[in-house]
């Protein structure tokens, strides 16, 4: 069997994988990238960019149904369901097909296939690559980060049949169901959700939890379900699923609220109900590596309690979002190379997005979770009602809500509902990653007519100054 | 004649004024605004806020234009031009009257009339109200703040007809043009040409200097003429008008471009040439206020060269900007009220932004002036192609560059075009308020897929780091 040399060895390609690969190459180290299946992992091909792809979609025949409010007058609207569908798969193939030609020009080398640790002799560790055309190899290399990811859960008490989708099936169906029943309301299940209800479907939530979106504040969730609400989705929370059963070309779903039985039939329906790591086949069982809760157990630095293994992404401790685990690929290169000026892993400064109608994003600590952790708090909100350009847009559903420790002015969180907002939180994210003040943010100059203006507004509104309100 | 005594008066309610009453009458002050129109001045009426609802209107159509790429067909689509320009008053109609009760909640006097400085005596300032009912009356406050705003600049040589539109006119005629002679490219010329062009009027614009939008970036406006271009808008630079006359119902132009002569028809034109101060009738005569180049002069505290007298916004020195104005409305109010922990204006760290399709935001120096002060400089760039979000919007095009000190790692400029970017500009407003360095901006966790990950790869960029391109 052949034993390639290289200074870093990847297993898994996503968002935390590739772009550690570029980072290491860049610093001038050897790599070696292991993919079993397309570039990008399920970020690019089943995840955050197809699914983008999809909800602009809809937002355009959001706007086509409500063009007569902006002045024309449209005589009648076909869905292409087929070629909606078309779309978001090119979208994901180009972005893919980007990876690839990333990795040629970081001179990255790739190998197709699946790989696992396979011990260490004298430091070196050793990588064994199943490779898809059957053959196999064996990488030698000082350090290894595993990025492989995770995949969609499926309930304990489901039995599978086509009609239960995950989002890879949400993804690419044949034709429209005309009744959906989506399983959970975190950001998955919530843009989903969205997407269908845009397009016509009549959409059901059943959430296990009292409130939709549940690691958001509170204040938003509760937002987020009346607007979500107001477009038509019918959203039941505190639902326990039952079953979830085959009949005829459909499903019917039995689940329980407040001990009311219910009994629903659906054409389809979402599985959104969390991600499971994939930890299997990588040799993590003749290695120091600690498993809890499913998920690989890293430090601050990404590292495992196996000398020279990193892990990163959603193999790893949550939040589970593309751009934490690209964000340690960059941190468990720098870390490896010595670096000393990178920033330990901080969790509170990774905003979090769902992309919806209407969208949301947040940073760092919810009210409630900032006064169990003992702050006194200021609380800052402004409501998109009242700001020029959400009006201007005919936007005017939502709010900005700021929370500030009293004592020292920083920002402790950041909390947003409303159009666009997901372009907005990386105002905030520069302010906490850089710990600026409340006094900062005041006297920063917001561009008129803009919705960031309201960023402004809540951090002002926190310390009693708001101005438009 | 009645006198009146105030902490504070106002002369204008734009965006500088209004806000300036607010913050006083936050600390506690007794404030009296004049204003002859309607509330909100040009910015709320005719300027930021109802061109924004006309140019989401524009969006609105182009989406429906495009359609088809995203998976819809349309059959037929009908313009309803007076819809348009209907809920463009209407959207400027609500918010002048927010201001309206923003007044009266921050019991702040309003004086329908002309305001005029009268004197002082002992210190105490007179401004003399012309009433709109004819009346008159004097107000004493130890301290005036003019912000008084501007209008369209009319050219010497052209003789106005009414097929010659300012922004006032373009706002609001009777019915669409078929063509459409635009005078000037900066931001308000610009956006009506995009405007325009989206809702099918044949557009061409004749700028003076030898690039549109000629205070943004050389690179950016190379682009924006490009991308205007390409949706179909004719652009000549260098270009003197020499006359506009009428013949029939619509103008006969003619201009010489190199020394070359042209004479074209167009139905209308917009005059976008730039504004002039309005600085007569406010007894600034017998004061000692400088006028230079038209405008008031005055310090980085807004402090006019009399003593008392404030100036703000778009009747002193550029940039003339809505949020310039409100910003140095604060700014006096602070400065009035002896808050020492207000920073004077930094022009540098004014956002500009023009809401063309494509949009163009920037801040802080351009290539060239960083160049010509003499800073060694490093220059990130990230396409727009190499996004996943825009990739996914079906919005490909656009640039987001970024200027450093070399030296120091101060970013120095920032300067974008592409959709949304206007919305984007905040988080390099707040990083260049808080003199943040490339390092916190590189290690700041932007979220994924967003369009604002560009901002972070254009830095990485400048230092040799770009990750997905």
């Amino acid at each position: 069997m052949e034993r390639t040399a290289f200074d870093l060895t990847i297993i898994g390609s996503g968002p935390g994988g590739y772009i550690a690969a570029i980072r290491a190459s860049q610093l001038g180290r050897k790599v070696a990238l292991i993919e079993a299946e397309n570039l990008g992992g399920i970020c690019l091909n089943w995840g955050c960019i197809p699914t983008k792809a999809l909800l602009r979609s809809a937002e355009i025949y959001d706007h086509i149904q409500h063009a007569s409010d902006y002045g024309f007058k449209v005589e009648k609207t076909t869905i292409n369901f087929s070629k909606i569908i078309e779309r978001s798969r090119a979208v994901a193939a180009q972005l893919s097909k980007g990876v690839e030609s990333l990795m040629k020009k970081n001179k990255v080398t790739v190998f197709r296939g699946r790989g696992s640790l396979a011990g260490a002799e004298d430091g070196v560790r050793k990588v064994l690559v199943q490779k898809s055309d059957g053959k196999s190899e064996t990488l030698l290399s000082k350090t290894v980060i595993l990025a492989t990811g995770a995949r969609a859960r499926f309930l304990p008490n489901l039995k599978a049949n086509e009609y239960i989708w995950t989002y890879r099936e949400a993804m690419m169906p044949q034709e429209l169901p005309k009744t959906l029943l989506v399983i959970g309301s975190g950001a998955i299940g919530v843009e989903f959700a969205s997407f269908y209800c845009s397009l016509g479907v009549q959409v059901t939530i059943v959430e296990l939890m009292d409130r939709i979106l549940p690691v958001e504040d509170e204040e938003i969730s509760k937002l987020a379900r009346k607007a979500l609400e107001k477009r038509g989705i019918k959203i039941m929370t505190e639902v326990t699923l039952d079953s979830l059963e085959k009949k005829g070309k459909g499903l019917v779903a039995s689940f329980k609220q407040e001990n009311k039985g219910h009994t629903v039939e659906f054409d389809r329906a979402i599985l959104a109900v969390g991600i499971d790591a994939n930890i299997e086949n990588l040799g993590l069982e003749n290695t120091k590596i600690k498993i809890e809760k499913g998920r690989v157990v890293t430090n601050e630095w990404c590292q495992t309690h196996e000398p020279g293994v990193y892990a990163i992404g959603d193999m790893t401790d949550g939040p589970w979002l593309a751009h934490k685990a690209s964000h340690e690929g960059v941190l468990a290169v720098e870390h490896c190379s010595g670096n000393k000026k990178v920033h330990a892993l901080r969790k509170t400064l990774i905003p979090g997005c769902t992309y919806s109608t209407p969208q949301v994003a947040s940073l760092g600590l919810t009210e409630k979770q900032a006064l169990d952790q003992g702050y006194e708090i200021k609380v800052g909100r402004f409501p998109f009602m009242a700001n020029g350009k959400a009006i201007a847009l005919g936007e005017p559903e939502g709010l900005v809500k700021t929370i500030f420790d009293k004592k020292t002015g920083e920002l402790l969180g950041a909390h947003m509902i409303g159009t666009e907002v997901t372009e907005l939180i990386q105002g905030f994210a520069i302010a906490k990653t850089a710990e600026l003040t409340e006094e900062e943010l005041m006297q920063t100059v917001f561009p008129h007519p803009t919705l960031s203006e309201m960023m402004h507004e809540s951090v002002l509104s926190a310390y009693g100054r708001t101005l438009n309100f």
